[in-house]
């Protein structure tokens, strides 16, 4: 569209903000030299003509997703030479402004040999997963034994297939198994010598390298079309008589020798480092998820304005209404909230010690930091899209597509509930631990505390009295949960409320200028805050707080909403996410928001043309005669 | 696909159950002879080769989808005489058979003329409509005065278009404004002697009735792809120097005479009797939505087995994991509450008293209900999706095409915080007429009872003791917003937990032979008890319930999973919702969920060829020589 002047009410919102902009996106992305950086790479990467040129996705079949996908891929694998493009943050940034929620087809397999776009890779391979095991489940059973001697597998393009942990865990999907791979990872029952040892996992060739056909007893194909995920060929994998040599087996931790003789893993924490890696990937994709949703609303809001006080008269930005800052503001404030703690959950792991006691802790933080910023980004961000009113259901906005892309990570490794019950059982042990006196890791030894009576919350709702609340609420939920396994625990909700503390903790300990600080001190109290009065019955069950308290709380909140609405522009714009990633019409800088929508609607493939053909074939036989049936429809 | 037998889980579910399923679908859907008709028109309707011959949906481009859509409704036309169907049942289950969640390009124009299918054209034209305010709002305001003179604008096909109230209101959008319309009723600013009368409607022809050209002045093409509703032409319209003729005005109410003089309507209550219909369509659609998602997910969970307990041991059911039934059974509780609520509400409102009082509260019933339902399915069927893991993903789950067409529900006719706001407006009018000791009408009645300082729940949670915690929740939050408006009713809360009082009240009220009785007991004090669980704060706020009391509720809520457990199957098959309307893999009442996902996936356009066309245009050229840029990708 032709460049247009900023939108004025937009305009008018970033010259009240209280604190500098390009601070906080400096505390964000570590630094001006990083965001230099970052912003050079998105520059690069949204005037390249070659993405220009493309349909928009939301205009294109699976088919044209899929294969748009491919082309994108082999354009970017030449850009990286060509722009110079080196390290993990280079490539993030690039893949995320030019397939923005797009995983390629081939993420899985580039992502899990070598440890790029983990993100990518797992988001695209699980749809897919369980229909394969369900295949598998079906048809291998009697065909997966392993025998003696048979050639290995041909590995050609697969980076030491079997040697480094990584590259094992690459191989549960190769690419995809639908159109794209020739090779995948057979997860099957293992049967030997009569007896079955359980799922194993086996290399399998599934297509010629020659010609890509097909190769005998194997049929593959793509699920189908999904929810999302159209750049993806998940695919199904059906067997017949197929018969795998045994060294194809990955035998790094179990083993088969030649006679049959199965041995047994010696560690089963297996691929431990990587599931890891893939975790705090989510959160960090989770982060981006819900914080890309609010900068598209809140924009949004801030130029879009609704019914006039009087008639004739000028109406409100509904970013005026309380009952929007009610919905979105809380939903800025997780985001920064999710941002602070999948950093500090990267930067603590890629310390990365090896001792047995942390590995379990990161294990399980990154098991329950994942499915509690999968599912709060998730949540977020339909209620972002739904405060978009009619236009958020459109795919103009983007907020779809951003939705169908973030909440799978609900789903793919490893199923939220379950997540939450392996933490909720860790918090079990943990309770047993305390009560025999041994103690715990720092980021439970909350449960350990002696336990305080009252909340010291007063009307200045001072952090360490919010932490202590959560952590009392925390606390007394493992407690209940533990002298009550059942109910509570199968609910997951002492787990979620762990992790709902550690995330207030982790905000509150932001830094920047003190203008910022103020804002984002602001932005931490809400979250807190609207954190109790969302569950205020688990604050209030054993009378920690009082209903004084509460009534602080509750003023407190819509006090907040004051200090967030000036600066409420102003804190999605620190995101620094360009409109080449948003690709919302209703969320650009610039907020043209009609004029996007109009040139939006213009390139519609049904407006390509004044009569649409079912003019002739359907509707002029019905409108003359006026038939009777009318009366009936 | 071929014959199957019932899978022998689901099999064994339905010998299991403690009640006779058929009695339930009689209670449902009104007595034996009106599922005898309801099944003869699914029979039908299912059987019809017209149907089967078209390719499934998610495999349909828009463009396809808004061609089938067409073609089906031509054919239904044709059915209509062919199979004598008659009535609004009639119509409705065979159009919910034929067309499940796909509202028609020319429902507005038939629905809102003639009264039927009200769902279908409300759903299908708001996704546009704020689109069309927005051109509206920049195109029309210097061009949308009215003159004198000017001919009438030509009414062809269009019943008694000035007529009837529900024909006025039909006329907001006639079929639709994209490609399928040649008249749209304009939503637009009146000016007359220089003044702003506010918003009117004018009657428009867009497109000519010979030949569907565009008219001058005028620009019309759909508003582009969205989340779902495909087979909609939604649409905008940009309309220059285009002069509407004074009697093209829509003037029941407000009128402009000939020499430019506005008279203001008598009375603002326009259209209300359309209104409240269209919002009690929207509440029986709710109910559908969640009703199939359960059958769907309660169904799969019967059929799907998961976690081994022991290697190569037989997994559980998902059904049997407390987890599932903690997330899928107070949903299945809450179809049925919203089945009650809803068939309460129609039938109450059919005998239409024409009191203004009555008229009123009728109004707000229905506005709260409306936002009530729409939220609370539309989260329900996510949930329900999610609860089916990788496969609720895929379009073969039918889960993702229920969800995007009962979402916008919270959005069209009537934002629901808006509806909320309204309804809150109305309790705190009650409040205060209670102060002043008016008598309330029954709905709100407990507003004005004396309050109880005490719960009278004990361990064996009598109905009366439920309803009576929500009826003190209700008022109490009423009360609480009253004292303190702000922050409560901007968050619509009281008036929120006032409907959640009433479904609880009103779902407590199901009657059938005493096997039946038992289950919907069990049903209506899960759908209570978890209810107050979810809320807890807003229930022990002020002590009403005790500690001991909470702990009687958790308990019973586990036990009530038990009771439900083995009926849960049963309760979703009782909704008698055939395989043609869920068009679902994972739903089918024969449970052969697999060979069904398996022949979903056959059917992909891309799973046509051996070798894909991209292998050939992007991916041999990667796979050889294997690129240096492996290592960075």
């Amino acid at each position: 569209m032709s460049e247009l002047s900023v939108n004025p009410d937009l305009a008018n919102e970033r010259l009240n903000a209280t604190f500098n902009v390009e601070n906080l996106t400096n505390l964000i992305y570590g630094g001006p030299e990083k965001v230099k950086r970052r912003r050079q790479i998105h520059k690069v990467a949204s005037e390249d003509p070659f993405y220009k040129k493309l349909k928009p996705w939301s205009y294109c079949s699976v088919e044209e997703q899929y294969e748009n996908a491919l082309a994108k891929h082999n354009h970017i694998k030449e850009s990286i030479d060509k722009l110079e493009l080196n390290g993990f943050d280079d490539l993030y940034y690039y893949k995320s402004c030019v397939t923005p929620h797009e995983p390629g087809p081939l993420d899985v397999h580039y992502g899990m040999c070598i440890y790029f776009d983990m993100t990518g890779c797992v988001t695209s391979h699980e749809p897919g997963h369980n229909l394969l095991d369900v295949h598998f489940g079906i048809f291998i059973p009697n065909h997966g034994t392993t025998r003696d001697g048979g050639t290995k597998g041909k590995m050609a393009g697969i980076k030491n297939p079997l040697k480094k942990e990584k590259g094992t865990y690459a191989q549960t999907e190769m690419g995809h198994v639908g159109k794209t791979t020739n090779h995948c990872v057979v997860v099957a029952q293992l049967f030997t010598q009569g007896t079955c040892h359980g799922i194993h996992t086996f290399m399998l060739q599934t297509r010629s390298l020659d010609d890509h056909s097909v190769l005998p007893g194997i049929e593959v194909g793509v699920i189908g079309n999904k929810f999302g995920f159209g750049t993806n060929d998940n695919g199904y994998l059906k067997l017949t008589n197929v018969r795998i040599p045994r060294d194809n087996m990955l035998m790094r931790y179990s083993k088969v020798l030649e006679d049959g003789t199965y041995i047994k893993p010696q560690n089963s924490k297996v691929s431990y480092g990587v599931m890891v890696y893939v975790r705090s990937m989510i959160v960090k994709q989770a982060f981006s998820a819900l914080a890309e949703s609010c900068v598209i609303s809140i924009r949004y809001s801030a130029v879009r304005r609704q019914s006039e006080t009087v008639p004739g008269g000028i109406e409100p930005q509904i970013l005026d209404y309380q009952t929007q800052q009610y919905r979105l503001f809380p939903l800025l404030a997780t985001a920064y909230a999710l941002y602070f703690a999948g950093n500090y959950m990267s930067t603590a792991y890629s310390e990365g010690s090896q001792k047995i006691e942390k590995r379990t802790t990161r294990g399980i933080a990154t098991t329950g930091l994942k499915a509690f910023t999968s599912y709060a980004a998730s949540s977020g961000v339909e209620v972002c899209r739904i405060c978009c009113g009619g236009h958020g259901y459109s795919q103009a906005s983007g907020l779809p597509k951003i939705y169908v892309s973030v909440v799978p990570a609900c789903t793919y490794e490893g199923e939220n509930t379950v997540m939450m019950l392996q933490v909720a059982r860790y918090l079990m042990k943990c309770y047993k631990d305390k009560q025999q006196g041994s103690q715990l890791p720092g980021f439970v030894s909350y449960i350990a505390e002696i336990p305080e009576k009252r909340s010291c919350m007063d009307e200045h709702l001072s952090f360490s009295c919010l932490v202590k609340a959560y952590k009392h609420r925390a606390a007394r939920l493992i407690e209940a949960a533990a002298k009550q396994m059942q109910s509570l625990i199968q609910s997951g909700s002492p787990a979620h409320e762990a992790w709902n503390k550690s995330s207030v903790q982790l905000l509150c300990r932001s830094s920047g200028d003190s203008r910022t600080n103020e804002v984002l001190k602001a932005v931490c109290q809400l979250y807190s805050i609207h954190g109790i009065l969302e569950n205020l019955g688990e604050f209030i069950h054993d009378g920690f707080l009082s209903g004084q308290q509460i009534d602080y709380l509750q003023k407190a909140m819509f006090i907040l909403f004051e200090v967030i609405r000036p600066n409420a522009v102003a804190l999605v714009d620190a995101f620094d996410i360009p409109d080449q990633v948003l690709q919302s019409c209703l969320g650009r800088y610039d907020g043209q928001v009609y004029q996007a929508l109009y040139d939006y609607a213009r390139m519609a493939p049904m407006n390509q043309t004044e009569i649409h053909s079912t003019y002739y074939t359907h509707l002029r036989p019905l409108m003359n005669p006026l038939t009777s049936n009318y009366s009936k429809l």
